[in-house]
């Protein structure tokens, strides 16, 4: 929630990105940090990230710890990530004391271990302890994206009791994400959840026994993230505890971080789908790793592409006898994988939001035959009409027209089938659906024109 | 803010939608809806989406209006606007009046106008004219997005009135979504806003006045959805002030609203990526509306391929003489077309992250001409070899190297800026990047790989 420090003042506005950096290139780290220390802290956190990425350590090592703290939940995590690794542990551990949990686990997991050690030696025991236990699980995980910043009260309680206990704790509390009142007991055993409107609004004299939900619904910490994602979707909480399978409340992953985590997510499979497999390429990034990740995939593609270019090769002597022939082909390869990647599309979608299951692959291919019986047709039409003003040859026409429009009946029907029997299969549609469609039907299309224009070579 | 009632009960489970779909065609519609009425909102509504399009109108209008609304505002808004077709106005008013004013906007604005008019009839006089004020802004502004829902109170009062104010509006107050009370003078302007945790946390006898923040981020009814969900991505608030430009509060947008429509937003996305330009298709639709939406792109692609089919066209002669470059054509446009996307997602990406500005053209054309660079020579290096081995031919490597290589820079470079260039112009780069892409690099490719073959044909 929203105490009235985290409203942004319009009176403050963005600084001068250059000024700062002119500041810092001059060595006046204290005037360059003064520009940043008044305004909201995702501003500060925006001009810091336009910063070149040797002043960003500089900058927040000036901050007060605190400031910092804030700051770096509102930067890139990527810049978060590199900077702290430029960071002198001491520093880095003061800033990641007062850092979000789950925060401060993210960081401490992402950069080189020796550092993490570094800092985790300069942390007191017991935040040291929690840092450790966070380490423990799985990044993408309910474990990993739940915070400890919550709170929790005893069942014996009265509503009366309950907001003197949350008063004396106000000053923590106005920096927790939701509201919610956790009722645990003394095993640390989760018992219920209690709303603060409703503690607002109750009778004094309630107790919290009577108010709280006593069947809240509770994820495990090895629970992925896009499970949890598909909760908040269905049920619109604002948190979910995170529960040990012995009961013990783990912590509480808010709404934010599992949208948070869908939006990182949705981001990495835009790249992922133009075939850049690892992570998410910034250009900011050293162009030798750059180059590297994506020529991962392109290597790949060569390898497939052999496959269609096999099959021409062996129609070599027809294509001599047929030039005419070879402006067909990239017109084949090029409508059949546009026509599949619409029906590859419409799949994840649908598989991502759940209308469809990967089993019901007759329904899709059904649906998609009829779809793409329809465009093959118009489109096979629409070529044949072009290649028979071209060279007034109706052999060449209806050539077209069987290459054109079958290859995309079956591009489609691929393309529509190909993400659920890869999900079916356990494979990530998103980053498999587009090479394996393009492979399969260039393949099958350059065999069905040659292999037509072979046989009919005489009557050209 | 989530009640105790909002959360779903473990026992409860979702029903056998085959039982479902059997009593619903034996007409035992009340035993139909027995089954979902015990059941969580969310729950009701998954099995209703799977239900066949012409049994969802009559579960609906045989639910109470007041829980139907709550199934609705948990339905995939596509099957709510074709449910909202087949139901009768006086039923579809009754269901509408019990939910959000925002849903109820959308609903009307999407459904056939006569039958929006027929419903709007049928509300009393305050409801339609609420609904009608709502129709007024476009669906993806703030207008658009914000609900009615929200607690004003006047700004004289102590906290410990206005928590009584509160208690006497208990039952309204907990279906509202967020944790905040708008403060609000009697002209109906925007004074202040005031979280329920100070309320809860403050003295009682503190005034309002001292401790609403008076200066709240606020936004127009006319701030389009993409700007909306840049403030929410950046201050993490949890729900904004929509007000007039006379300083009246007319609603709130909620995180969760504006991050539902950024969601719905990249789901767009990735069908227009593919091609499929007008809203989301879904493969419930009709074949034949299915087809043609997706014919318009393909019919487009045709019309590209021109370009490049010309280029080949133009070089019949060399082709027939030396039919093995046929076999390097796909491979080239291939190439190109996949090393040149990568670069498209990367700045699709930076510019929704905001980590790259439309006019940063130099920038980002130098960083992918190294990448580009990188690629093409690893890449024509791989070509070229497979090109020796295959046909033992120096002269054919050469140009194998030449023709990938360069075609990768330049569509490296390409591709890394069409999307900022279309952005600078207002075309939305999602959609228009590709298809430029793919006939630039065709074309440049195509022709730079058979004048280089033409040239040098004695030489093979």
């Amino acid at each position: 929630m929203l105490g009235p420090d985290l409203v942004a003042d319009p009176t403050r506005t963005t600084p001068d990105v250059e000024l700062l950096e002119a500041l810092l290139d001059q060595g006046r780290t204290a005037d360059a940090v003064g520009l940043l220390v008044p305004l909201h802290t995702a501003d500060a956190a925006a001009a810091i990230t336009e910063l070149p990425p040797e002043h960003r350590a500089v900058v927040l090592a000036n901050l007060e710890p605190d400031l910092a703290a804030e700051i770096v939940e509102d930067l890139p995590y990527d810049v978060v990530v590199r900077t702290f690794e430029d960071l002198d542990p001491e520093i880095a551990a003061a800033i990641l004391k007062e850092a979000k949990t789950d925060t401060e686990a993210d960081i401490l997991q992402d950069i080189p271990e020796e550092r993490a050690e570094a800092i985790l030696a300069r942390l007191d025991v017991a935040e040291a302890a929690i840092a450790r236990e966070m380490l423990a699980y799985d990044e993408d995980s309910a474990g990993g994206l739940m915070g400890k910043e919550y709170v929790a009260i005893p069942p014996g309680l009265t509503s009366r009791e309950a907001v003197r206990v949350l008063r004396s704790r106000r000053a923590e509390i106005r920096e927790f994400p939701v509201g919610y009142i956790y009722v645990v007991d003394s095993h640390g055993k989760l018992r219920g959840v209690v709303g603060l409107r409703s503690l607002l609004l109750c009778d004094p004299d309630a107790t919290i026994a009577d108010l709280m939900n006593p069947q809240p619904v509770t994820v495990p910490p090895t629970m992925p993230g896009e499970e949890l994602v598909k909760i908040f979707r269905r049920y619109h909480f604002i948190a979910i505890p995170v529960v040990h399978d012995d009961g013990r409340l783990l912590g509480i992953v808010t709404q934010e971080d599992a949208l948070a985590f869908e939006k990182e997510e949705s981001d990495e499979e835009l790249l992922q789908i133009s075939g850049i497999v690892t992570g998410e390429e910034l250009r900011e990034m050293p162009t030798l790793q750059r180059a590297s990740r994506r020529l991962y995939w392109l290597s790949l593609k060569i390898v497939l592409n052999v496959a269609g270019a096999a099959v021409i090769a062996k129609y070599e002597s027809t294509l001599a006898q047929m030039a005419a022939i070879a402006v067909l082909l990239p017109i084949v390869s090029d409508m059949g994988g546009s026509a599949g990647s619409q029906a590859v599309a419409v799949s994840i979608r649908e598989l991502a939001l759940d209308r469809v299951r990967p089993k019901e692959f007759l329904e899709v291919l059904g649906k998609e035959i009829a779809v793409g019986l329809f465009n093959g047709l118009v489109l096979g039409a629409i070529v044949a009409l072009g290649a028979w003003i071209w060279k007034g040859s109706p052999m060449l026409a209806a050539l077209a027209a069987i290459a054109v429009g079958f290859n995309t009946i079956l591009a489609v029907s691929v393309g529509g089938l190909l993400p659920l029997v890869l999900r079916r299969f356990k494979f990530d549609p998103a980053i498999a659906s587009l090479p394996l469609l393009t492979t399969i039907t260039d393949f099958c299309g350059f065999l069905l024109t040659l292999s037509l224009a072979s046989r009919w070579i005489d009557s050209f």
